[in-house]
């Protein structure tokens, strides 16, 4: 039993190694802990996470993880099996620059709806997550309340990989947590990158969270990321009858108005909230769905949903060619010596690339 | 004859076909017409390059652009047997949305560096050229005098295929065009798309059109593509005294200090000019030396052409994976049935690329 406190003692720590935190008051640990240890079977997989058991949806996730090809073949299996019950879901992509507040907001805007009878997964997309593991251990130790609840699953990005990798990872998660009967999904990104188009290319609403007064040149977010946004949210917001306030909502709402319709048929639309205080979020909770059933009219919805699946059949072909060629023995061998005579060169990147193909392809 | 004056009096419509327009006022024309049909061993094609002969640098640019295996062979032995006499050109990406007046600002700025006795080769980038056809033919004709400048070669960009694919081709072209003499090169592109990024990863001086009056954001211009400028040309300015042209100065460096600076060290400057009325030609020529001795001071312009080889060598491999990937004829033919699977949702995007990477493999 020892053993077994201390899996429930650093609940809070678990969360960063992919362990669900829920556990830590489930009251059938003994079975959770058996559950995280024994050998399991693809049916067991399956099962737990259709019966929507949390550890067997963690393992699985730590399946798609892995970079073991039998854990990769395993995973592709559990998840085709699981296909019949995904596809339910709202899927949200969140970004925001750090200090946003974003972790505050999630865990209040979690917290909102799981208290409305949703079940909510909340995953993450920042293959950077290695350099800054301690902010984001802090920001869902930060999320405690959300972590601790019954009705949120919170898994954080995988900390190692290529964006094209993590990116793959993430939205395979979202089949599982989708078949486990979570029936929205949070990916939170960091809003100042490139994951953003990744995360945009995985979820139906794109949700952007800012600050007012600060010119959004000065919150670093890129002007390709407001584009993207169905909403933006200002948050921090205490009175949103306030002149400054009004001013900074008239200003978004301009500069959203730059960019051409999109294809949706839905206006961007501003909002203000506190997600400290609770503020704004039912409304802006209302939005969304408002979004979901304008776009589920029009079929938009369902369009996007279709190019999304086709634009990540077409990713992950991509994806595993590049994986077969650069882990090809000969590839790897002579990569870097062929790279260094195209800069010195006496190559030029064509010939590099054909003799790597050569290579490959012996 | 006959047929050698048909190609004589169909100049300005052969420069559409890829073939330049010099021949018009060349007096040996009957050696051209030679040139221009006799089957070419490697060295005729390398040698007529270095002599920098334009009928026969015009047909190695007809081999690159083609789809054929044998003639893509070929060309690129042409490449790397040219290759020791590339990279000595200074190049520049030539970017503004249609009406900008492009063309005639390339004529403007070719025929003067020309008459200070550089010789200018001139590409072009888009892929979209099969729609607008028309009016890439119509620019070229625009472009009379520089077609028929002995030291100008204008060469329209390829009409069919994928961004990436033209991108290869003129990057590869860039070479030939160095080997044939060429000590300056313009790669145009029209402003409102992808192709922007493409240029930039192989120019070393990015050049963006504007006008004054019209927001940037009504002008079309992507902030992604403003933030790639090296300077900004205000165009079809009479007066650069003028209140209003002023203030356009003044906005346009407002809007390039919101970017972070440059790793070239370079502060992007905004000058003003008339293509037409020939003024402030010289003074952006004199800019662009001034960012050519800067950065090839601090190391910057070696720099990036290192990243830019390098890129092209990644580019290409990413570009052949794909090439053989598709048009393998087991992919082919089940390519399209097994997409149709992923939009019914009976398979997931994960398992159909391997379904089609195991066909592949087969």
């Amino acid at each position: 039993m020892s053993k077994n406190k201390e899996a429930n003692n650093d609940s809070s720590l678990s969360v960063s190694k992919g362990v669900e935190s829920g556990n830590s008051i489930n009251p059938d640990s003994l079975q959770n802990f058996r559950d995280r240890n024994k050998s399991l079977t693809l049916s067991d997989y399956v099962d737990g996470i259709r019966n929507g058991n949390r550890t067997i949806l963690s393992r699985a996730i730590t399946l798609i993880e892995s970079t073991r090809s039998e854990h990769q073949d395993l995973a592709q299996e559990i998840i085709e099996q699981c296909l019949p019950e995904t596809g339910e879901s709202i899927r949200i992509g969140i970004t925001g620059v750090p200090g946003v507040g974003k972790s505050t907001f999630i865990e209040t805007m979690g917290n909102y709806i799981t208290g409305n009878g949703r079940k909510l997964a909340v995953l993450a997309i920042d293959p950077s997550s290695t350099k800054t593991r301690g902010s984001i251990l802090g920001d869902k130790t930060r999320m405690e309340t959300l972590a601790n609840n019954p009705d949120a699953f919170i898994r954080p990005s995988p900390t190692a990989g290529s964006l094209g990798g993590v990116a793959r990872k993430t939205r395979e998660t979202i089949y599982l947590c989708e078949a486990a009967g979570y029936d929205t999904i949070f990916i939170e990104t960091v809003g100042v990158g490139q994951s953003e188009t990744a995360v945009h290319s995985m979820v139906d609403f794109f949700l952007l969270l800012m600050l007012a007064g600060a010119g959004d040149e000065l919150q670093g977010i890129k002007r390709g990321i407001m584009e993207m946004a169905d909403t933006i949210a200002i948050n921090k917001v205490d009175d949103s009858t306030d002149k400054h306030i009004q001013q900074a909502v008239r200003e978004y709402k301009n500069a959203l108005h730059l960019y051409p319709p999109s294809e949706s048929g839905w206006e961007p639309k501003v909002t203000t909230c506190s997600a400290l205080k609770g503020t704004g979020i039912e409304e802006l909770w209302e939005l969304i769905q408002d979004y979901i059933s304008a776009t589920n009219e029009n079929g938009y919805f369902e369009r996007q949903r279709n190019r999304q699946a086709k634009h990540w059949m077409y990713e992950s072909i991509n994806n595993r060619l590049q994986d077969a060629f650069y882990n090809d023995p000969n590839v790897k061998r002579q990569r870097k010596k062929i790279e260094r005579k195209v800069l010195e060169g006496t190559i030029s990147s064509f010939k590099a690339a054909q003799k790597l193909i050569d290579l490959y392809n012996k």
